[in-house]
């Protein structure tokens, strides 16, 4: 389905100027065009991305976008702005990164911000929460003619058997059952996706975080829930009908299938930049 | 499980007064409080509610909160501010309706206004976005000690065999199958929750929309999915496997088994009301 896990991925020691100067992305003849599954597209006169307040009639997309090579998304809206602001400044761009702009102002559903190759977007939370941002943000970089994008989910997360402060760099995002799967109703009937992320990336983000001082990472597999209370074993929600035993005893299994880490977008983030051909990585901070 | 089924529903003929008086609520020495399900917390010394930056500790909930009747919610923040300056309006409150605060601004995962015994708070999209709310929300309502609260829910929906404009009062909310459920999984197992809200509540909604001008209003199940694109069979987002006549067909399946309007928050709105003991309504705007 991915025709991206066919390519090989950049594996620059420095991944600053991996992002600064874009060695590895653009250098090939055979750019890998965002795919998007849909063959309607194509015969509508507009395409309206609701969500971000954009639409194909009234926004220059090739012209606003057409170079992004980076996206990065993550839950907050304020994160994902200060994000922006500390790639601003990473990237020595001109200009004052406190006046970076919401490019999606026109609703508050989600913000997006543009700074160099790198757009910044907050996703809310929860599978179809950032699953309606995805569908949008598909759709706007293939709209935008972009090629050769990775996109990253930064994230917060609980930890399974680590110490806070520890980053997970997912190697499988798994389901309740730690099924490296993904489950979508269309039109009433469940069809099972894969969520398999691209080999080797997670290698490749291992090797840059070691680069950096005190940020401890390991590669792990992701547990992908539908709510942060009874789904994660947490016993302090509105609702509660299990033991502290029997919680320890989930998480156990958990670990034993290489959980190393539970958040709540992950599995719908690798299937849809699997189906769409998108190399897509998730590293997530835990608390 | 509910309770709150058992007591008689008010039948005020006029709406404005019922909100604005409270003639029907704390009349009874029944008070009907709100339940947690949840041994543990009974026994923890401080409750953080992490998505509302609030807590047990550090901020007075039965004081801030003690009053509330009425909780409305909805999916978008500027939506919800714009509701309590409305309602501030309504009920004649002191001060400048343009000033309410966001109580949550220590956040950005939700925003919530309470305006005399109303509190207006956004939930984001889809399930498990609304029902981390709900979670905190029932114990901030316990920690406060309200009782006889009524809660809301006002969306925007697309409607199914109805003009655009027409309100739909849910009377069922259902899956993708139809059925009047909830799947909730609990450390790794499926528990299904029934959806039914509380009966009369519906009837006694279209009852005040009829003493509206232009609000045109009908009863009808409201099917919740999880996906805004290929679970409700749209044909423009990024991936699309269907035709447009199996679309028509899956909407016509769900217009016999009396669905009106599709969004995304619906069920665990619903189950979550009834295993707590709160009389719940929900309705939206079809676009």
């Amino acid at each position: 389905m991915s025709t991206m896990e066919k390519h090989g991925s950049s594996s620059s020691s420095n991944c600053t100027e991996t992002i600064r100067g874009l060695p590895e992305h653009g250098k090939s003849d055979l750019k890998q065009h965002v795919q998007v599954k849909n063959p309607y597209l194509q015969t509508m006169e507009e395409d309206i991305l609701y969500h971000f307040s954009l639409s194909t009639k009234t926004h220059n997309l090739p012209e606003m976008f057409g170079d992004i090579k980076f996206v990065c998304v993550g839950g907050s809206a304020n994160r994902m702005k200060a994000f922006a602001q500390f790639i601003h400044q990473e990237l020595q761009l001109p200009g004052n990164p406190e006046e970076v702009k919401d490019i999606c102002e026109g609703t508050d559903r989600y913000c997006m911000y543009k700074v160099g190759p790198v757009l910044s977007i907050s996703h809310g939370m929860g599978v179809p929460s950032i699953s309606i941002m995805l569908h949008e943000l598909i759709k706007l970089l293939h709209h935008a003619h972009c090629h050769d994008v990775v996109l990253f989910r930064l994230g917060t997360s609980g930890g399974v058997g680590l110490p806070p402060g520890t980053v997970v760099i997912t190697d499988k995002a798994v389901d309740y059952s730690f099924r490296p799967q993904f489950e979508q109703v269309v039109l009433g009937k469940v069809i099972t996706r894969s969520t398999e992320l691209d080999e080797g990336v997670a290698s490749e983000l291992l090797q840059c975080s070691l680069e950096l001082q005190n940020v401890p990472s390991v590669i792990g597999n992701t547990m992908c829930t539908h709510d942060f209370y009874e789904g994660q074993g947490r016993l302090d929600g509105a609702l509660c009908s299990f033991s502290h035993e029997e919680k320890l005893e989930y998480l156990r299994k958990a670990y034993e299938a290489g959980v190393r880490n539970i958040e709540m977008e992950s599995t719908v983030f690798a299937a849809m930049c699997r189906v769409c051909g998108l190399k897509g990585m998730c590293f997530c901070d835990n608390i």
